[in-house]
Order: C-alpha cells, then sequence, then structure tokens
C-alpha cells in the first residue's frame, strides 16, 4: 500500500466511522431528534455498523485500521513502524472531518437542545458540557484507575480480536466477513464494556471530536472536560500494546 | 442483463422493499397493531432486512439497484447511461406497487388508525397527515439546506459503501454476503443519520410512496406534503453524484 | 435424500423451531419469565434465530423446509410432489413436539401466569385463551380478508426469498449462509408484516402447536381459537403457489 | 493440537467469554452503568456476541469448545476422552478470570451499587446476593425438575448445533461463519429459553463465576446460592450427551 492510499483510506474511514459513531450518540440524545430516547442498545448498534461501514469501504486502501490502538498493535507484532505517522495523521484529520459532519447533519437539532431551557436543565452546564457526549466519552464515575483499567480492557478485546483475525479469515486479514465479525466485537464491547466510561477504545475516536467540540460555535456547549482527554488516548494505546503481547505469546 | 430483465428486477425488487419498509412504518405507528410502538431500533432494523431481502431476491435480474441514487451514482462511475431510464421506470412502479400493498396488508389498522379521535388527535390532521410517515418522510425541523445537507451525507455513505463493494467482494458484485452488508450500512445509516429527517436516501422510496398516499382512499389522510417532496428526491440524487466523484477521485 | 432422512430432518427441525419460536412468545409473556414484556424486538429475532438455529440444523438431512407452505412452493417450482406427503408428516410432528417442549420449559411460568389473578385478569379468558398466543396466532382485528391477505403477502416474500436463494448462493441451496439470510427474511416480515396477524406464514407452525394447546392440561387455558385457525393454515399455503407462480414467470 | 495451545485457547477464550458475558450483566444490572436497564436483548445479544467474539479469537489454538457441555459431547460424539482434562481445567481457570476482570472493569459500579441503600433495597439481601446475577444463573421460579429440564432442553439445542456444523460448513468446524452462526444460536437459547432460570447452559460459565463471586471482598454481597449451583452443572452436562446421542442416532 502506497503512503497516500493509507492516508486517504484512513482519513475517509475514520470519517465515515466517526460521522455515523457520533451520529447515533446525536440521533439518540438531542431534542427534535426522530431516534430520541432510543437506548443502549441503538447506541451499541449504531457505533458497530459505524465500523462495519467505514471498515468495509477502505479496507481496500489501507487495511482499515481506523483507530491508532490498532495500528500500535499491529507495529508492535509486525515490528514495523514505518507507516504508523501516516496512519495515525489520517485518523486524526478523519475523525475530526467526521465529527464536523455530525454537527452538518444535526444542525437544527444541536440548537434546538442547546436553547431550550428544559432539555438544558437535564444537564449540567459547568465542567463537561451537555452535548459533550455526543462527541467524546466520559464515565459515570470518575476514578482515574478504574477507567484507565476498563479502558485498557476493552481495547485488549479489540486488538486481540484484530490481530488474531488472520488466523481464521485464510489469511485475507479484514475482508466482507472480517468487516462483519468486526462490528459485532465492538457492538460487544460497547454492550459489556461500555457501562464505565462509554468505551472510547480508540484515541482519534475521542481526541479528534473533542478537539472539534472545542472549536466548533455551539451555545452553552460548556466545557471540553479536557481534565479526562488523557485517559481515552493512553488507555487504549496501553491495550493495543498488551493484546500485542497476548498475541505474541499465545497465538504466533 | 436484458432490459426486461432489469425491470422485471427492479419492480419486483423495490416493491419487496417499500412492502417490507413501509409495513415497519405502518406496524409501529397504527392503532391496533402488534407492534406498536416498538422503536426505532425496530424500525432500523425493519429497513434493513428490507433492504436486504429485497436485494437478495433480485440481485440476479437486474444486479439490484433499487434506488435512483445507487442507478445514478453507478451510471456516473461507469460512464454507462444506457440502462438508466429502464432502472428508473421500475424503481417508481415497484415502489407504488409496495406501497399499495401495504395499505392492504395493513387496511384494517389504517382504518381503525385514522377512524379513532384518540390516535388522530395525537397528530395534526392539516399539513402532513397523520400516517403520511407510513409513506413517505418528513423532518423534524423544517430547514431547506439542513435537510437536504442530511439527505445528501446519508446517500453518500450508502452509495459509496455500495460502489466499493466490488473492491472487496472479489469483484462478484452484489452477492449473498454483499446483501447482509449492504442491509447493515442501511440500519447504520438509520440509526446514525436519520434523526433529522427519516432517510429517505432514495428518491423512489420516497416519492412513489407519496403519489400512492395521494391517490389512496384514506379517511382523514390529510395533505401529502408536496413542499417537501423535492428534498428526498433531490438530495439522495445530488449524494449519489458526490459518491460517484470521491470513488473515482479515492477508489479507482 | 431418503425419506427417513427427510422425516428425520423435518421433525428434528421443526421441533427445534418451535420450541425456539414458541419459547421466545412464551419468555416474553408469562409471568415470573425474565425476559417479560422484551418486546416485539425480541419476539421477532427470536424467530429469525429460531429459523436459523433449525435450518443450520437440519439442512443436510432434509434441505430444512420446515414450513408446508415451502414445501408446496418448491413442489410447485420443481413439478415434483413425490415427497410431499412426508415432509408435511415430519413438519407436523415436530410442532407438535416442539410446543410440548415449551411447555416442559416453561412448565411453572404457566402456572404461575394462570393462577395469578393479574395476570389472567389482564386477558379475556372466553374465545381466545390467555397464553394461546404462546401456541398460535391470532388477529388483532378479525377480518377474514384482510387477515388472509396479510398471511399470503407475508408468506409470498418468505417462498420467493427461499426460492430464489440458488440463484445467488452458487447454487448450494440452503448452505450455511443461507440460513443465516432466511433468518433476517424472517425478522423482516415479522417487523414489516407482522403487526395484524402475528405472521404465521408457516402451517404447521400455527395448526401443531394450536392441536397442542388444545390437549395439554393447562388450567383456565380458555378456547383454541379454532374458528380462526383455517386462516393460517390457507394463507400461507396459497401465498407458497404464488411465490411458485411469480418465481417461474420472473426468474425461472 | 498441542495440550498447551488447547489450555491456552480455552483459557484465553472462556475469560474473553466470560468478561463479556458477565459484563453486560454488571452494564445493565448496576447502579452508575451506562447501560443500566438496557433489558433483555441487551443481555441476549451481549452473551451471543460474547460468545462470537471468544469463538472468532481462540478456534485456531483450541477448537473454542469453551464449554464443557460442548467438550463432553464432542467427546462422546468422537468416543476420545484423552484431551478432556485439560480442555475442562483451562474452561474453569478462564472463567475465574474473566468473572475477576469483569469486577475490575465495574469496580466502582459495583461498589456503587451495593453501598446504596435504594438499589439494595430493591433486592433481597439473604438468600441470593443482590449482585450474584452478575456473576452466576438463578432461577425465576425455584422448581428442581423445571429447572433441570430447562437448562438441559436449553443446551441440547445449543450442543447439537456445535456438532451438526461441520455437516454444513464444508468440513471445516468452527470458522469465521461458524463462529457468528453459533453466536446467533446463543442468542436464540437466549431469547426462546432464558425466561425460567436465566440459560447457563455451560458448567464453567456458571460455576466458575460462582467461585469468584465467593471470594470476592464485595460489601453486603450475600450469598453464593450454593444450593443451586449443581443445576447449571448438570443440566448442561446432560444436555450436552443427550445431543451427542440426538447427533449419533440422527446425522451421523
Amino acid at each position: 500500500m502506497s503512503s497516500s492510499d493509507i492516508f486517504l483510506g484512513e482519513t475517509i474511514g475514520t470519517a465515515v466511522l466517526i460521522l455515523l459513531g457520533g451520529g447515533v450518540c446525536a440521533a439518540v440524545t438531542l431534542k427534535s431528534s426522530k431516534a430520541r430516547g432510543a437506548g443502549w442498545l441503538a447506541i451499541t448498534f449504531g457505533w458497530g455498523f459505524a465500523v462495519m461501514t467505514a471498515v468495509y469501504m477502505t479496507a481496500s486502501l489501507s487495511g482499515a485500521h481506523l483507530n491508532p490502538a490498532v495500528t500500535v498493535g499491529i507495529a508492535i507484532k509486525d515490528g514495523d513502524w514505518s507507516n504508523v505517522p501516516v496512519y495515525l495523521a489520517g485518523q486524526m484529520l478523519g475523525a475530526m472531518i467526521g465529527a464536523t459532519l455530525v454537527w452538518v447533519a444535526y444542525y437544527g437539532q444541536f440548537r434546538a437542545h442547546l436553547t431550550d431551557p428544559e432539555t438544558l436543565g437535564e444537564e449540567p452546564i459547568e465542567g463537561p458540557g451537555p452535548v459533550l457526549g455526543v462527541f467524546s466519552t466520559g464515565p459515570e464515575i470518575r476514578n482515574t484507575w478504574q477507567n484507565l483499567a476498563t479502558e485498557i480492557i476493552g481495547t485488549v478485546v479489540l486488538v486481540l480480536a484484530v490481530l488474531t483475525q488472520g488466523l481464521n479469515d485464510s489469511g485475507k486479514g479484514l475482508g466482507v466477513i472480517g468487516a462483519l465479525i468486526t462490528a459485532f466485537v465492538v457492538v460487544s464491547i460497547g454492550l459489556s464494556l461500555g457501562g464505565p466510561t462509554g468505551y472510547a477504545i480508540n484515541p482519534a475516536r475521542d481526541l479528534g471530536p473533542r478537539i472539534v467540540h472545542a472549536l466548533l460555535p455551539l451555545p452553552n456547549k460548556g466545557g471540553s472536560d479536557w481534565s479526562y482527554a488523557w485517559i481515552p488516548v493512553a488507555g487504549p494505546l496501553i491495550g493495543g500494546a498488551i493484546a500485542a503481547g497476548i498475541y505474541t505469546i499465545a497465538f504466533a
């Protein structure tokens, strides 16, 4: 794969991932959305199928990592870090494009939600902003070590599933069925390990949209919760490295 | 593929698509339906599996576009417009047949819903009619540019997923697995981008049933909201063209 | 396939189908079930995966029709009725075994439900019995022609999807992926066309368990609604024949 | 397969299975979890995708039994018990590791739930503990024979589906699609047969976490319900043996 294909694939793929993933959070959260209150199953299937769509679309260009934790896990496994910067750059750019597209698609819903005293009254303005959850993750209970541990555990499952894929999939990597399996692995992590922190399990998925949240001209948006922002970056990177270690010891 | 196979395939396929897609809207909406109130997940899985069923059934006849936006996207990509009129004719005819079959299957439910003061009282009679949502889409917040943008964005995701399918699927186009992946892409778009406008993402899916709504002898049916009708036609067509452009630049 | 394999396959397969399909109705309906009130999505996915499990298990023995409407549709398509009686016998026997196993698995729940004045008070005792819905289907609005039409339409979709399967599936008939696709076709029909009558779309699925309901020693079980019983038999058989006709005209 | 690969595969696989399966119970049950109250569909899909993820990950190492009932069923079918002790040891160790990881991931949620008088007041402290359901199963109605029968019936379906897999799957055993089919079989059993006892259908899944529940330093955790513990061990083992018998008679 050429560097330009990798960059293009990761940018397009991560943009689609965050457009659809952030989109389902907007759909379920915001006032005047037809999906308002559709619940946790909608969120988890929404993110799972977002991964499937994005992976399926861009696997032929870049292998569809779409996640720095996956990129780091594969780099450790293969001992090859040469393309890592290109992957990370595409992922961060794509995540920011995706989050911006969510804002475009839900423009009126954001305005309605953030200017209505009733919906605003449901949420605290100070600290994490009222619609920050559409962009980035946050914990239900703030506890640095637990939050970090939960993100690490979730990412180990994700990256180990990606790394072991070649062992079953006739060595063809992320093909059609691989995209489907990966989607349901992500649904599984969401259903089972998403309760405490909202399962970032992807540094670009969390950091890119948080930057966009800080930049967008949203009324009453509140803070971007930067004090928490390092956990959904560090946790998934540590998790990806641990998964590569488990893979090397048990599966290689 | 012969013109008659294309016409037959698109007519049958789009009829099945709209029968099942409109059907789930009727099932979840109408009084005296066992599925009443089953929620947004039911709607989105219902439409997704409607696409799967219709695509799977008719892929061998016409390639199963079932959507003018897909037809236009493929025509731009291939530079071949020769069969486009046959595809569009089959899609429009099929959509109208499908919407009529929904009326047959839910005949008593439509009557019960539209003659009961209680269910009718939940909805405004003037403007968009009380059961128009079973046939066609409508926005939660009326804003021409946002509504158009949301339909464009959703359709770009759909058509780009269809166009890139050949790249992963061993070049065989819409086979068995392709039907499944496409189904979940449609579920994804519904969950993530359906909140503002109800995700037409298909001109035939919206216009055909709207015509049927205008023609059917339903009591108290109210207006067919023709002032909005151009958006779910124009948005998806623009989206299909943009997807073909992205495909040509990034994937070809 | 030998007659004994066909009989064995259809008996086991239909028993598993009705055990799991009737099971989800019991799970969602009966007092003291952990799944009580899980809703229409649970019902439709439950029946869909019941079909998948049963088809997948027995496809190698009998081709896994598990439904007289499928058997009749295939017989018309192939012009071969020689094995039809064996298929039907296995399907009816299997359906009755399956319904009996539901009663065993939910023995205490049936007792609790049918002896508690509160749950019994929710439902009419005269006419269709309070737990008849765990065994057989019934309409929300009694209207012979609509009820028949809805069952016909649903079954046309099902049988046409089964008949066209060979066209996409490399001619291998009901293989692994076929079981999955068929499952989601059944979920689709349930979500979209199940609202008016509860989608029998299978004469054995409805008649076999209705006979078991009439025979089982359940307290306060009420009537078995025999006046409706012919519709979920006749409708699916007509639907299967129409599907075979459409297949012959459009796909063969 | 070498003994060490089997042990490693079963340990890792069952740990992932119980981490994700116990995780979804924690997510839906515990106070301060984002998924609290997500319902029975979330539970059943959560366990299904837990099986898929674990099977997919470890099929190349050990064949991914992850369940003593599967191991016993296969041993009876093949008449080869030589590796059974290694399988069982890995499964029990893995289940205990998985349950401990659930405790780590939901550490704060367990504390919050078990120290809040309101959530504690919803549940009985004496007898089965208030969070025991996150670890192990328990019946809604205590009835030894029904509870045992329900577990046997559920496990027959599971193990028969596993044993017949090779018949459709080109003899390749638990490949990629096999993992997906098995996942949905487990969802099906959960939806349809989980109502009375919570569908252990796997002795290691129930006994391993119950031991961990007894050992973990959880405040106000109550008893581990040891009087019931033999049923979700004996029932699935009997079910696995019956499935092997049916397989030998009908399918071999």
